[in-house]
């Protein structure tokens, strides 16, 4: 039954089409006995309901889209377990859009969304994006956004994040402890709130153990592995050589074990490193990484939540709130 | 200009809906002029197209599906960069769904697909997939798909690997070159078509270095991290202990470092290890790993073309070939 259509179904069954489509909708308006009629029938010659049609009446996709940088990351990678077990108990398809860290991606994928492609939206923003326009617009087509991990801060709906702040704190206080005199910052933006947050932590950090905070200490790597890769080497051959590194983006660990590797730099006693990680194989690097380990599960499933509390009140705007859920260090052998 | 529709714009202007429909869609039977004043009023009222609606029209979404098991796998995450490389370059969206290796998920999204969300697919099939009638059902809905690394064999349609059974013969023979007396062959599936030419690979080359082939030296490695770990841990303890292990799927070379280490086997001295991995931290593992690297980039930039080249000539039916990629062996100090 290649195209077996509402039309077809109805005709076969001597109904109107809007009897049918009521039935197969189950709703309260049709008996008990039309409706079985009507679904046996559909499921036996194999009836599909075009999406595109039944979205125009009731636009509902029973999607939602989960925009992101990139999935090569082990943290992303989890959040989206996290997403997708919540939104497969309600029967929603979880659709993974990339950025690629590209502002001008991000603007074309949420325009895309303005035209109702989606239910509803779990952002973490590009290293490029600072203004929010191309966000705002979705509230106009009444399309509910929650931020999960990279966030705009301003903007009224839920953002779910961990403490960036402390722990970042915490990580700086770590290597002051074991012994560091000058530790590097490496991030990928100095405007992403979530860089920005980790960046006070490690500020205060060195305040607070009466440590001076020198600008050069922050070090940012933007998104080409080759060019980040120069970066770190220059930072690790200047003089007064940096003997702690902390990595608050993942793939600048690897970056750095393979920088020091090149230098012949021991790792922990030349420099120690600790990165923001959820690699499953840190415990196995040579040597093995201490870590920030973020609640990347815990995060998506929390961004989901908040967002299928909108869709159900039918509400463009969930909760306006911050939901922090702490990361834990793990200290292994990077850091002596 | 909340919800400018094309009618609306078409009054606004004093011209019918099928002209300003046209002229929207750049067509040649309008006037440059007409075109120009109705692509400025439509920029300028912020007039979205419906893709629901005009779906319906050209059955055109200009989106495409990946549809694999996992994204937390370095092979995957490149592949996915190989498909967007293209799929941007001609402008089309890429959506990604996970089976989590579950056959139930891989049937409700393909049987989503019918419906006409996306102009094609790229499939990597799960590891419980066994039959094909719901991959077939999408031929008789004209929607063209191709398959990437885990293909079903018979189906006349492209399908992109790389060269399987080449690659675990050439990983045998280095570890029986290395000196390893019996070997694991570590595996997910003993029916996907990948697994099967790794299989028949290694048992080749053992055949043909004049080694048994025991197949309780198969190790069937299941879906879930806690099962294998305790699968793995088994082997490694078995009287007339493997000296040599190959790992056929990324995840497994990890969680085979991580079992030597409980059980106090140093590699390579006492176990020599080969992952087939794209992992960007296998030169930092300790120690560093030996793999079988997988085009993964190329593979999925082949796929896609196959695809695209199909949905050009609007044949539901991509070229009924095999293109088969080779992996490189690259030999680090887990093999001594």
């Amino acid at each position: 039954m290649g195209n077996m259509n509402i039309r077809a179904l109805a005709k076969e069954l001597g109904l109107s089409v809007g009897t049918v489509s009521k039935a197969l909708r189950d709703s309260h308006e049709i008996s008990t006995e039309t409706k079985k009629k009507v679904q046996d029938l559909a499921r036996k010659l194999n009836y599909i309901p075009n999406p595109y049609a039944s979205s125009l009446r009731k636009r509902k996709s029973k999607t939602i889209a989960v925009v992101l940088p990139e999935v090569a990351n082990s943290f992303f990678s989890l959040a989206i377990d996290g997403i997708e077990a919540v939104a497969q108990e309600r029967g929603y398809h979880v659709l993974i859009y990339l950025t690629h860290e590209s502002l001008l991606k991000e603007e074309a994928i949420l325009q895309d969304f303005q035209s109702g492609r989606v239910d509803g939206i779990l952002l973490s923003i590009s290293s490029q994006t600072k203004s929010n326009s191309h966000i705002r617009e979705l509230y106009t087509k009444e399309i509910p956004l929650v931020f999960f991990d990279r966030v705009c801060e301003e903007e009224e709906t839920t953002k779910v994040t961990t403490d960036d702040f402390n722990s970042a704190y915490k990580a700086t206080e770590h290597l002051i402890e074991k012994g560091c005199r000058r530790i590097a910052f490496l991030t990928i933006s100095s405007e992403l709130s979530i860089s920005v947050k980790r960046m006070e932590g490690f500020k205060k950090a060195l305040t607070d153990h009466g440590r001076p905070v020198n600008p050069d200490d922050i070090i940012l790597c933007p998104d080409d592995a080759d060019k980040n890769y120069a970066i770190i080497k220059e930072a690790l051959q200047r003089k007064d050589r940096f003997d702690g590194v902390i990595a608050s983006i993942e793939k600048l660990s690897i970056t750095t074990y393979l920088v020091c590797r090149e230098l012949k730099l021991s790792i922990p006693e030349d420099v120690k490193i600790l990165g923001y990680s959820n690699l499953s194989s840190a415990a196995i690097l040579n040597p093995s990484l201490t870590t920030i380990t973020q609640p990347a599960f815990e995060m998506g499933k929390a961004a989901a939540l908040a967002l299928f509390q909108s869709l159900k009140r039918d509400n463009p705007r969930p909760a306006n709130e911050f939901i922090v859920i702490p990361s834990t260090l793990n200290v292994r052998d990077s850091t002596g």
